[in-house]
């Protein structure tokens, strides 16, 4: 591949610098009041999401010019470029081709590959099926009740987001999830199951994560300790992996291997067979959904013209409040129950793939890249960090996700809920100047003195740019629209930083360390090499164990 | 009270500037290395917690003007003031006395607060008691086995995380947390419940917090829908709340309410009535252990100096990365599955207390505040946002918190979770070199051109700041001296920065907003003041209704 440019080289970047210099002065509330088609001109809608950007700090000037930017860093031509499967990850020469899984047929020259996805595809669908109706039965000839998901990362959270917020599609199987390589998560999962009824999903692409294996190992013993023999193993243990020696020395067959693929990242991992638990708890005709509205949006991200290309948009504004109006963290606010893990699964997305300091040639760059992205479920928040967000003295440019009906049918509580969404949006636009924190407080019977001293405290700023994404309802369409549609925006936002969105090199140096402190812990002989701040506490540790 | 010092004005502010880009070319690991005691002489102790800030890029002559700024900014006079009762809340013209519903006896002055918390104590003791021994019983003639909290914000963060924390401690009653005004997050709660057996506990000051009213009526509904009648309401509704008229019109007695008091926030409030879901949950006798543990670091603050004192450190340490050091963010990273909503509590309260833009006095400040706090459970944060902790641009300090043992009595597996723990720390510490870099890549068989052409990706710059916290187990003791840690370390942090850490004047006007969106959701009528956005989503809602 060729290398991208550098961000602070595209021509239009100039530009934008003294653009974004102009309108720190600009209140977003008087564009919204003289433009007067900008409540409606600054949306875009593709999947059934919406995108309304109308809050941002930006007018016409800039938003051509963000345009701009993103024709000169070809953010097109890199769109098709990793939905044909070009070897866009670079550092690891392969392709990135998580948009292959839910592909709904083959496209021109990635015939083989997509004939070994509709093979997965139907196994997956095989599993769900015979699980739902019952179909599979344990070593005690019960039929599966539970299943538990055994991963880390990539293959926990996307699985553990979808199965969280579609509980209103769920069918016959519960599903749990294990990450933790801290023995409390397996053991507190484990108290409500029954060993009879429960199937194990252990993910792992090598078989060898140290989590994942450490946990599937006390899984394992749980089920024999509770009556299973080893020929039983096969009953209550799937995996999903590639190493398939190992997964057969563990006690699972062949037959019981779903595979993973070089070309698809961990944290891009959810429509392949990493999201089995997801296909099982809502059914393979939801699972298939959630795939069509993934790829509904691959096709608005391959097509769409940058001005109203709904990834490219939200790659350009992260770039634009991070590298030009100087953010250096992104909140997520969805306000939906379901969604409340979202924060935590675009915390890897975005995280994972734009927290880099090298440009994609390896060259160091002097410029930022990825923010910190953070957030919780409204109306939570509210009650806990939003404070910051209306009074702090950070930029926080926000993400509020809004589904505007609900499964439950409380739809009169629902409408608090939205009521709640839109008052902190228009908060953070509007903001309180001191004339009206003296009135407000007037009106609750303070004298003027009082109110002349406390006028200030309640003033906020307001000019606090941010997005609502709003789409009729969560639905498995609607929420393989939005992962993929943040799936995108990382991509973007990595090829406008020049970097290579789909490696991750910076978390192995923490995996060797630890091999060999381990090591250490377990045989107590001395390694060289070691600080003495780590001396210490290891020390700590073992006199906490006598 | 006297208004604070500006930050900035401090004598000893301008030094650590000097020092502070003094500092920016020196590694922490040659600080480590060359300073021969650093590993144990950059450590603290107080109330069971090991406090290491080795690893902090700082180093004696640094240490040395950040206790002078301490000294300056009388934080031993401010900490004893909080704790004798003085008015410290000046907007609110209170003082903060969570640190009374801890103390073991009633400090001078206080006896009459002290008496009233001596008396909801002995109440919440008896409910503790008699549920946990089978003593109360539901409409049916059944006792209680759950228990669901029904609060938002400080009532149901604290309570959540020690419930949740404590796990190894819990007595017979399982206690659950319903929080969103999302309907779904109640309808979720309750579908495994009985409502014969189930005790609610509405926490609400004012009995009139949205969120909690919302779920607390449509919990009343499901109770008497399933046969209780009005008269057995008070068998199944306690409330801690100040509005006894409202409670008694929902339907809850006089004596089903507990107190909450004027001088305790909500996110300072676990230690009170609204704790009374975790006395529950783990029995008297172990809530008082919390308390117990708490009162410890009440201790500790009060009387060690500066130099040995955690929170005053802690918060030393937080203003040197913020103000000094250049970062906008502060990542808690706990080793333990049970303290995994560790960064959500202390979320609330350090960003609702220090994220405020003017000074106690009230004038704008021209320096930063609270940064934003983020984090997750380890060692499920690896394999997600610590790529960009170690190759990332943007510098996130950060805190370890890590337990040396396990209450699940594996051992063995408990392990890993300390070696990943105090890998994760070196690494960020020591980082990788290009050099470093080549070797690993030449020793995994590439060969010398792709082992030049990688190296620059696997580079980690290292000499990333933080601290390890540890101690021998999580505890009711441990966490009440953990929680109490941060609460006086937000407390110091805002004594330096100058502002008024226990109002919360920015989430007043969402609340507004969102009354009168709601109504004019309700009746359609149209209200003047809504921006064009804000109508538009109205309609996009209105049309999703049909």
């Amino acid at each position: 591949m060729t290398p991208c440019t550098k961000l602070t080289d595209l021509p239009a970047f100039g530009e934008l610098r003294a653009l974004a210099a102009a309108l720190q002065s600009t209140a977003i509330e008087d564009l919204l009041r003289d433009q007067h088609e900008r409540a409606t001109s600054y949306c875009r809608e593709a999947a059934g999401l919406h995108l309304d950007f109308s809050k941002q700090l930006l007018d016409a000037a800039a938003l051509a010019a963000l345009i701009a930017l993103a024709e000169q860093a070809r953010l097109p031509a890199r769109a098709r470029a990793l939905l044909a499967g070009d070897e866009v990850n670079n550092t690891e020469a392969r392709p990135a081709l998580h948009s292959l899984l839910r592909a709904p047929a083959a496209p021109p020259g990635l015939e083989h590959a997509f004939a070994a996805v509709s093979d997965t595809r139907a196994r997956m669908r095989d599993w769900a099926e015979r699980l739902n109706q019952g179909r599979h039965s344990g070593y005690a000839g019960q039929a599966i009740t539970d299943v538990v998901n055994i991963g880390i990362g990539g293959s926990d959270l996307g699985p553990r987001l979808v199965s969280g917020a579609l509980k209103a599609f769920h069918d016959n199987i519960a599903c749990h999830y294990v990450a933790n390589v801290d023995p409390a998560d397996l053991q507190d999962t484990l108290l409500e199951l029954d060993p009879a009824t429960t199937l194990f999903i252990v993910c792992s692409k090598s078989f060898r994560t140290e989590e994942t294996l450490s946990n599937a190992l006390a899984a394992r013993d749980w089920m024999l300790n509770a009556g299973a023999a080893p020929a039983d193993l096969d009953k209550h243990f799937l995996a999903i992996t590639t190493n398939l020696e190992a997964a057969a020395e563990f006690g699972i067959s062949r037959d019981n291997c779903l595979p993973m693929w070089d070309w698809v990242g961990g944290r891009y991992s959810v429509w392949s067979a990493v999201g089995l638990s997801c296909a099982i708890a809502i059914g393979w005709e939801h699972f298939e959904a959630f795939l069509g509205g993934a790829a509904a949006m691959d096709a608005h991200f391959a097509t769409a013209p940058v001005a109203d290309n709904l990834p490219m948009l939200m790659s350009l504004l992260e770039v634009w409040n991070c590298n030009l109006l100087g953010a250096g963290n992104h909140v997520v606010l969805p306000y939906d129950q379901g969604l409340a893990r979202l924060p935590d699964f675009l915390q890897q997305l975005t995280m994972e793939s734009n927290g880099k300091r090298v440009a994609a040639d390896g060259t160091a760059l002097d410029y930022d890249t990825g923010p910190v992205l953070w957030g919780s479920a409204g109306t939570m928040g509210q009650h806990s960090f939003h404070q910051l967000l209306h009074q702090g003295t950070r930029p926080c440019p926000a993400d509020f996700i809004l589904p505007l009906t609900t499964h439950t049918g409380m739809a009169r509580q629902h409408r608090r809920l939205v009521a709640n969404c839109l008052a902190q949006s228009r908060a953070l636009l509007v903001g309180r100047s001191e004339e009206a924190a003296r009135t407000s407080l007037l009106a609750r019977g303070l004298d003027e003195a009082e109110a002349a001293r406390l006028a200030p405290h309640l003033v906020m700023p307001g000019n606090r740019p941010h997005s609502v994404i709003s789409f009729e309802a969560v639905t498995p369409h609607s929420l393989g629209a939005l992962i993929a549609l943040y799936e995108h925006r990382t991509f973007c936002s990595g090829q406008l930083w020049g970097i290579n969105p789909f490696d991750q090199w910076g978390v192995e140096l923490g995996k060797e360390i630890s091999s060999s402190i381990l090591a250490r812990m377990d045989d107590d002989a001395p390694r060289p090499g070691l600080d003495a701040a780590t001396e210490r506490l290891l020390q700590a540790w073992r006199r906490a164990q006598r």
